[in-house]
């Protein structure tokens, strides 16, 4: 695996393989078995694998975790080895944004619903990294998780409104044995709210059965949100349900339905979601 | 010279032509020899020269000329023919843009100065078909003038800011026999008008003679400005110098001065400039 810090060493091996399908798994690092499933499925479809990670300051606001987001690169370069990666791409904050130009990249309407209404300019951050990222590495297939739906469903939309040319790849969650997502952030909890998290997932999936039942959606989320609140000590920022991947309201029209939640707990901001298809009544 | 409508043709194009190097001209067609210049330039560097004819939407403005911009497809034909075309791709309004998706680009700083203060939004709408056909062409290098300097400004910026896999190349401005600056919107001028035109240029010689001569950049621009005032019925949008490329006002630290003006005449607006050497004093 080679182990690359600057955009003029990774411009060089990307521009030697040209001719090779390459898989890109962009990362904050931290990894856990929700990135090697990302990695896993990249090794399978192409060539070459690159990975990269960096904790990209553009995406949090100035009350957010930027500088204690868990990092453990000696865990991660080892993590990637095993899982057969080729490139590893580490850049420095100041490698990846050496200049301010004034030149951004505004979500609009889909990022001003779930994740969003609370991380203003979270997803125009995510939208600049990636976009970098993508003209570096030129991608033929890019991985992202089921678990950021928000994010997967923004980058796929941006991804066909402006042709870039690669693949975006839907990687479903992978859990912890109890049921919680996996996610860098759960090392910030507590024992007890370790225990509690589950419950975020439990409620998804209790109000997705109260609305397939009832097709009442007002009455699922209730039933959701009642068990977090319940059985958690966490505050609730949202649980929703939204069509997808547009994230508007659902409809008669909507195909598949994403019920996501929010909870913050002391140190931690989780998230999770599951995706129903929506059956005709 | 094969022509191309819709943008599944052109990735099947491009996608057979990856081991080539690709020279790209992006125009809004009426092409005129400004246009032949960077054609030329682009045959002579690649092994494949794509040119785009595409009127697009997004960079006018409600009251701007988008309908009346003027077209001739059959003779931009027989001139990209000439030119040693490969590939003329002529997309649609609705091939380019089937959807809103609500993500934009803005520009920010670099667009709120010479053009970009009468022409709010128009340098959004040039970055966002720019990235579009990008992506689509995928070249090894773009060719644009120096005609249109602040636009060559902002996709210079927007380029290595983004870290687009492209090279910019800068064509000097080609000119009409008596010095106007060669422009499709040339043919909106009156008979009367064609003949003042030409005082555009003169005033930008006269400006850029008088700082040279005297350091002193206000009397420059004074003097270019009595000069259009006095020699031609169009109205000043604006005369001024901003170091370039970063379009920033003029200070010992400044290597190249752009001299740049913008003309209303009855039917058309057009624009010059002029790039100077700053001589340390």
């Amino acid at each position: 695996m080679q182990i690359v810090q600057t955009i003029n060493e990774l411009k060089q091996i990307i521009s030697v393989n040209k001719d090779k399908t390459i898989g890109f798994v962009p990362t904050m690092g931290y990894l856990h078995e929700g990135h090697q499933a990302l990695l896993n499925k990249a090794r399978i479809d192409n060539d070459i694998v690159v990975a990269s990670i960096f904790v990209n300051p553009a995406q949090f606001g100035p009350n957010e975790d930027l500088d204690r987001y868990p990092r453990d690169i000696d865990r991660d370069t080892e993590l990637a080895t095993d899982a057969g990666v080729d490139v590893l791409f580490l850049p420095s904050a100041q490698e990846m944004y050496p200049a301010e130009s004034g030149i951004n990249i505004t979500v609009g309407d889909l990022s001003t619903k779930l994740c969003g209404e609370s991380r203003p300019g979270h997803f125009d951050g995510v939208l600049k990294v990636i976009t970098k990222l993508f003209h570096l590495v030129q991608p033929t297939k890019a991985y992202f998780g089921q678990k950021d739906a928000q994010q997967l469903a923004i980058i796929q939309t941006f991804v066909s409104a402006y042709n870039f040319p690669v693949e975006i790849v839907r990687v479903q969650t992978v859990r912890e044995s109890d049921g919680l997502a996996k996610s860098s952030r759960n090392v910030f909890l507590s024992e007890h709210e370790r225990v509690e998290a589950v419950h975020l997932y439990h409620a998804l999936l209790l109000a997705a059965e109260k609305w397939e039942k009832t097709n009442d959606l007002n009455a699922a989320i209730a039933k959701g949100k009642v068990h977090i609140e319940s059985n958690t000590s966490g505050k609730i920022d949202y649980l929703q349900a939204l069509s997808y991947p547009d994230l508007q309201p659902v409809t008669d029209k909507t195909k598949e339905v994403l019920f996501a939640t929010a909870v913050f707990f002391e140190k931690a901001r989780l998230i999770d979601n599951i995706l129903k298809e929506k059956k005709d009544v």
